[in-house]
């Protein structure tokens, strides 16, 4: 089974490379009557491109146009197709790297895998693919705002690097007045699927949730959220749980944090081999970001959204019947 | 859509409440042809079993049956169903929690989501559902045993607790030479899947791959596993990726640590509310474990097993055509 | 991808083979708070059962066994896994069939597909697998009279045959007062899953929807449904749409048709092969239906009822968000 | 669950509105290294192209652009994204039945549906949706036609209409040489998902397979194929059984017929209410089909053709483990 869509019910498949004619993202399921316009989509691409002294040089301008889906600035509740044409590509920037694996990459893995890859830029594997993720993220956040719910992140470590070296960080994400009751036990809980949501973002290694890899050090009677009542309903006085028990909302702020590994992509030069198995050493130069730490933020805030919105209708599905 | 099902080839069903008749787990999609027998299983259901000083008092003696899907000591391609009854259970231990919610677990979560519960033992959210995972993992550990891959685990930190009070752990997982090749990007990456199927697990709050959280702090020339020819093969010099690269596997070993939280059943006092909103204090007393991280060992590497059947079952779909 | 699952919302697995311990059902997705028993199943199991002078002389006496998802006498939203035991099993009448293909059986296509099957009394093939389709179907009737919405079936020809042979038979199916709005265009319309539903009992060989085949001779002046208002609802007139247009229900009964072919098991003999390839001829004696349209009744209505309460939580997910 | 998407390995998902800016599709789960151009596309979509007396005067040039998936004229596993621009459109023909619902189309259904609707030339509902199936059953008759599997139609009865009317058919589609094995009981049965792929198509009202209705009335020994070996395989005498038994292929031609409706567009005045349910009569005029069944045989063709490289990539991943 092939793994370009993500949700069951807010279905977004995304399609495109790096260097190809266009991206673009189909979102099945998003409910009817969503006023939506291209200007809606904009911020959140605009969030996502590079900016400030860490990153690419390359200017990238998306103007995303949306093709189907939307009726006289509704959504129709069929599938809402949306594109961003590739303008920007300089494919001869890459014609070195054809025949030979960059560290780092998923350009030998990709190469295994499917016997051939579009060398150019990454390809399917660029992190220029999470553009789409956003597109899907803004509209999923569009739903979330009716039900006065917000996400938010935030930059927790930003690492240094020297010149021709790159850095990595860590990044937290909130999501404050989460709907309660989200998540499908036993595996589709709704940590279970944020969490799966993180990790598919390329440069992302660990991910934890509320107290995290801190609980391993706890105890009980200190990581246990005791409940009290408050505005009339069963609160936790405290939320090392992030939000969510047993894999199920349970309306206090849901908080995770992750780890974004350096840009593999770094011009000091490294070992590395041919496609025919000989020796050769590497220095990846172009327009690259050096941390894209902040970058990931509009992107991670968009599989979260998606995420929830998901299993938002997952949930509305069973309700009162 | 329902979240009891794990895998889309090597599908894995499970059912089943803590104090109910019995639990039992649907395997659609086992190849045909493998050898499988009761005994098969056992050993695996025993490495679950409460052992040591932080373990519950109370004796578990799961014997699985299996009803369905062999023949002649063969798998038939047709579901396997394997039930395991629920022999030792003692309803009125759980009777004092029925109107109150006890901090840390699923009480309140399960209450609110589905307007019911089954309290006996935490219902559908008790560890105890983990055998049936187990069961299935033993299967999937077969299967990837016949392509010489091996999954094993160790705990590398265990917390200690004072009496009445609970600890957690860090676990570390490692799959010994995997399948190259598995995970479909860009949503089901093979470490997205293993991300989720490890956090679908009731105790741990956070995950990582290879080097995991420390690619934080970082420099990309450190991070960047280097590339050589060993044994006629593409390998890497160093494993930081933790055998994944652009969600497909690389056919290094593949590395997950996971954090474990300290059981919530603990005999302290903690403050808590009931089901109509007034102030309780709870101790939950009774036989539980004060540590249960050891006991989630098999649990993980059998989700681990299972995620892997499934994408080798995945890729082989599109393998040669 | 396995296919012993039916319904993204309402799932249903089966497992289990004629001569098997036993078979069985999971209903994942069943809203909680639904009150059931075993003694809501008992009925339609019994309308299953052969009767009359085309039925099988075999008694069976199918007790069904809830073992999980029921609590206090109401689902509670997790999975509800339901076995009936294989009593009175006579393995010894199917020996002679080990080593032959039996004609218009599915033992050829098995042994193509798996290289392996329980050829006792057809094993998964066997109608008798259907029982926990009627199972499911009970829960998922039980849902739909809460909605005023009833299923009614009628055999339209039933075809007779003379002393060792066998005979078929054309079935209506008709869903009185369903809800309008079901269906998921533009390829889970309702009338592709109920047509999918239909033809996935083993019988069947053709299924029609409405005025059906009859559509290739008229013209669109009369098959065109005209609409007026009735009852202050928008109505039609006609219901050659048999209560579907464009892959959505609109309120009027929905009406199918099916053909049922004659059962494959009969005395008069019959030229075949062996599983070496010899040549051999088989009369295929035991106690079985000459005719088992009027027991599909039970079945279709199932595969009907499934479908419709699949699609009335997938239609629910999208409502005034 | 949306409903946009069909297969489960080679997954299509197709997007577009009758008059929007374009329709699509995207293909996820094509097999790498598959040669493919815009070319190979064309021929297949010129056979769905209005001709003859009983065709639209409308002219329909569909050029496809292939925006992702493929390099250097090769399929490279990522997801394949083809768009056809709607050039011809005349959105001011579609002005009068803004308000009123035509009989026989899905106005009313998807307005009651989703409380709005693209009600230009039939939005999402028309039958131009279906260029989108013919581009990816061209792809999957390209895998089949590797397997030396050929799939053909042919137009069995063709209904005349006076004018101002008209008028349905009847199509038998044959698949020539397919593998054997292919189906996934006792639910995804190759024959259940066929028909659910045939009756998708918006104009269809029955299908069947092989002998189809006529079992009905046939004897058990004339209806079961008997075998014999031929060639070396096990083979049937005849075909009753459409090539499947049990839910899965034998090798044997595939066989299924269905019914085509009359077009609902019809100048020929029928009864109707308008949105606010006043009374109306209706004559849509414009330039439409008097009979479609001959357009339907590219589409018909290619739904099975994207079922069976569907099942063919399902089976593979299970054979040979």
């Amino acid at each position: 089974m092939p793994g370009n869509s993500f949700g069951q019910f807010f279905k977004v498949t995304t399609w495109g490379e790096s260097h190809g004619k266009a991206l673009g993202v189909i979102i099945d399921g998003c409910p009817p009557g969503l006023a939506l316009d291209e200007k809606d989509l904009s911020p959140e691409i605009d969030r996502r491109r590079p900016r400030g002294k860490t990153a690419t040089k390359r200017r990238e301008e998306d103007k995303p146009e949306i093709l189907s889906g939307v009726f006289e600035g509704k959504t129709t509740g069929t599938p809402i197709s949306i594109v961003i044409w590739n303008k920007n590509v300089r494919s001869h920037d890459y014609s070195k790297i054809k025949n030979v694996y960059r560290p780092g990459h998923a350009d030998h893995t990709y190469q295994a895998k499917y016997g051939i890859r579009d060398y150019r830029g990454g390809g399917r594997s660029s992190g220029r693919e999470t553009v789409t993720r956003v597109i899907a993220g803004a509209i999923a956040k569009k739903i979330l705002t009716k039900k006065r719910c917000k996400i938010i992140s935030e930059v927790l470590l930003m690492g240094e690097a020297p010149r021709g070296d790159s850095s990595g960080g860590i990044v937290e994400v909130t999501v404050k007045n989460p709907p309660s009751g989200l998540g499908e036990p036993v595996f589709d809980k709704l940590d279970s699927d944020l969490c799966k949501a993180i990790i598919s973002i390329g440069a992302v290694k660990g991910v934890e949730v509320g107290a995290g890899f801190e609980v391993a050090e706890m105890y009980g009677s200190e990581n246990n959220d005791e409940y009290e009542m408050r505005g009339g309903r069963v609160r936790t006085r405290t939320n090392n749980a992030g939000g969510i028990l047993g894999g199920i909302s349970n309306g206090e702020n849901i908080v995770i944090r992750f780890a974004v590994k350096p840009p593999a992509s770094i011009e000091k030069k490294q070992r590395t081999v041919s496609l025919r198995g000989g020796r050769r050493e590497i220095s990846v130069k172009g327009r690259h970001d050096s941390n894209i730490t902040p970058r990931v933020l509009p992107v991670a805030e968009s599989m979260v959204a998606i995420t929830l919105v998901d299993h938002l209708l997952r949930q509305k599905a069973y309700d009162k019947l």
